[in-house]
């Protein structure tokens, strides 16, 4: 298993230009995107480059989910930039948009399918030497800072895939709470979903010995492994820490204790999820981001309609976990107790009943959409957003219980409506 | 902060020859004591060397607890050798041999004290670059496997000391529980108490935010760190598992789930102070070692006398953390409690004290010899303890509080009867 660096604490991006100078890079290119642009986290970037007179190009059109078209916007601009490093400066959209900047033009005469997953893309193994990538996230959600995947929306199919391999992860992630501050209401709350899933999730998924097939040489592993003791201490320090500070950070945009903190549990679940993988909840979110109608979340300053990635993942979790607590139900159990649950009289068997309720309470008191209803799906949809799941078989197989395309259809009807 | 790449599981092992051939390597150097040259841990990479097809040397010349010159011996072997791969199958001392014999051998002009911590040796900054080394962890204790750092006895100034340098961390870290079965008790005891150790000083360290001199650039910056919070979160799940999982593992060598856990907790315990930093038990410790009489401890095939380092590590904890608690109450009295003392009416200025019982009665349990008296000192050896505890300023500014050279006297002096 594979751990980032990173560097924790406030003001510490002041110190990024220093890092570029001892990376000796020359032509550094600095991504981000248009509202992050005219706002504090990427100012203190631009100040530190300024004062180590760090050469840079700024490039400030990544997507807010990312596509197919704007990750290749961004590796036309990152190929012709001929760049020795660069830094990402925003939320999962941004890093992920720039992981990808940084792979293909390392690797100009690939096709774009190569590096994507399979059965989506080729999945290729990363073999050619990337330049170095700085991550400073601006969200506290993705962890993407400590993660060797990047994930776009594949426009002709309709879906969310990405590209997994230990190669793109940032060479540095800075994480400075400082850059939280400046995040509304639901932006706080979608990218902590995130968290939640990503510590739910990795926690939850199949052990690592029951893994199959498990390729015999250690070099074609896949990055998830499924859940093991190292993950797991990750996974329930990241999911106290959301128990403790979600709902304040959601709520008191001045509760510095509160955001910092899950500032680094957006790390720490990355580390978590980055080496266990996630499951169903992730696995059906990539339908429900990629179908979107014409949904518009409040908060997110953009122009086109999406369903937040974290919202995404959120919604049908009532659904998974009381679908896979048979599996594992003590964990199950655990997280419902770590999430607030009175478990002193709980009976097992209702371990995944008693997740799932706890989950639909927390959503509920923090004014979450009631459900794929209230943003725009009905049960007429249900067929497509089971299709655009079944490709997403990289983290659904590491679900502790093996679904039909019945359960799923069952899994996004009972996500419909959750309170 | 960096952290290392770890496979565990029961047999793992046996893929080292096949990191091996990914990694391209066609001289391999298979480092290891007299002692485990006879034992399952080096049979098991033995076995996979050659069904792999590995060229390899093998050095068993390794001297349990190192010193400056067993150190030049291995790096002489591995000068000649031209090797291109590192295996390291034992203890501390293997690990640490081998990362030293991989850094002077890929830096041939440099002297030895080049790399030796300040003041002791030049402290210079590891540029050059070092060959892969897969580090196989046979005790339960050092986390060496997880760190960049080599420690060695160093015969003239009869004190210990080190090289510290991220470049020395190993590529690989490969934790396999199956080699812990052979352990004798008392090894596990003292390589135990070394992971208990490691523990409770990074969590005790002093904040990381706190510590000064803070080298402006990021590249002078230490290893050693201060505690933080992610440090924090391995030390204190290494110390959940030292507390529920030690004495089994000490006096039942069948118990597998007992020393599979100490396995796990003593990478934990490695990557938390190979981040943040141990303090007083470990700096005051190299000399309790360096200044060795006739001790030889039980279970320890080997010729001369020594003071295992997790037994001099732990024979001064009760006397430090009683010194060391006023400045972070709150902290010893968690790891108190953690060791299973009764909290419930405790006041908190008494929290020295209660982690100290708690570690004698610890100890005490597991039949420790009784204090420095045991192992054969005595007060008129205090001078000279406390001369060699003064040049591993490295790690005793970690300490939580500042001490004299009459604090040390005392300290020492207190730690010659425990019980
Ligand atoms: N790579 C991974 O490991 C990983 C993991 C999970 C999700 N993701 C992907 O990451 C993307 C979601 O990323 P996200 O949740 O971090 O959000 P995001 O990057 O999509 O940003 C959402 C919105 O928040 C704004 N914003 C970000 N930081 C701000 C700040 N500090 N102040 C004010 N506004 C701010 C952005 O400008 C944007 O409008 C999705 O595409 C998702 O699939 C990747
Ligand atoms: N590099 C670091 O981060 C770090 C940290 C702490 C300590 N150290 C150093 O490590 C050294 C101590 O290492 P250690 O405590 O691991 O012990 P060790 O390597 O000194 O070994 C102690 C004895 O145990 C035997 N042994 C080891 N594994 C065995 C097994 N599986 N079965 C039977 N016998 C076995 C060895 O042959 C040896 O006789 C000291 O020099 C100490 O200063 C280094
Ligand atoms: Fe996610
Ligand atoms: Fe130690």
């Amino acid at each position: 298993m594979a751990i980032s660096n990173i560097r924790y604490g406030e003001g510490v991006t002041k110190e990024i230009g220093m890092d570029l100078q001892n990376l000796g890079a020359k032509r550094v290119c600095l991504m981000t995107d248009k509202n992050l642009s005219q706002l504090p986290p990427v100012n203190a970037v631009l100040n530190s480059l300024a004062k180590y007179g760090i050469n840079f190009q700024m490039y400030d059109n990544v997507r807010v989910e990312p596509t197919d078209q704007s990750f290749l916007d961004a590796i036309t601009f990152a190929k012709k930039g001929e760049f020795d490093a660069y830094v990402a400066v925003g939320g999962g959209s941004v890093m992920d948009t720039c992981k990808a900047a940084n792979l293909y033009s390392s690797s100009p005469m690939s096709d774009f399918l190569d590096y994507v997953n399979a059965p989506i893309g080729k999945g290729k193994p990363v073999t050619v030497p990337l330049k170095p990538l700085i991550a400073v996230p601006t969200t506290a959600g993705t962890g993407s800072e400590t993660t060797g995947v990047a994930i776009f929306d594949f426009k002709e199919l309709k879906v969310k895939t990405g590209i997994a391999s230990r190669a793109i992860k940032p060479t540095l992630g800075i994480i400075d709470p400082l850059h939280t501050l400046s995040m509304p209401e639901r932006i706080v709350a979608n990218s902590g979903f995130d968290v939640l899933c990503h510590a739910l999730e990795s926690y939850t998924a199949l052990p690592y010995n029951m893994r199959s097939p498990c390729p015999s040489n250690p070099i074609n592993r896949p990055a998830y492994q499924g859940s093991n003791p190292i993950s797991d201490v990750w996974a329930l320090h990241a999911l106290r820490i959301v128990a403790k500070y979600l709902k304040r950070a959601i709520r008191n945009p001045e509760d510095r204790e509160a955001r910092a903190n899950m500032h680094l549990a957006s790390a720490f679940a990355g580390i978590g999820f980055g080496n266990a993988g996630v499951h169903l909840c992730h696995g059906m979110s990539y339908p429900i981001s990629g179908l979107v109608k014409t949904y518009k979340p409040k908060d997110y300053n953009v122009d086109h309609s999406l369903v937040p990635h974290g919202l995404s993942v959120v919604l049908t979790s009532p659904a998974v976990f009381a679908f896979t607590a048979q599996m594992h139900p003590e964990r199950h159990l655990e997280a419902a107790e770590i999430l607030g649950a009175d478990i002193r009289t709980a009976r097992i068997k209702d371990a995944g009943f008693i997740l799932a309720d706890t989950l639909r309470k927390f959503l509920f008191d923090l004014n979450v959409d009631d459900g794929l209803a209230a943003i725009g799906y009905s049960k007429a949809d249900i067929p497509a957003l089971v299709k655009g799941t079944l490709p997403q078989e990289r983290v659904t197989k590491l679900s502790p219980r093996p679904q039909t395309e019945e359960d799923l259809s069952a899994l996004f009807e009972a996500s419909m409506k959750l309170y």
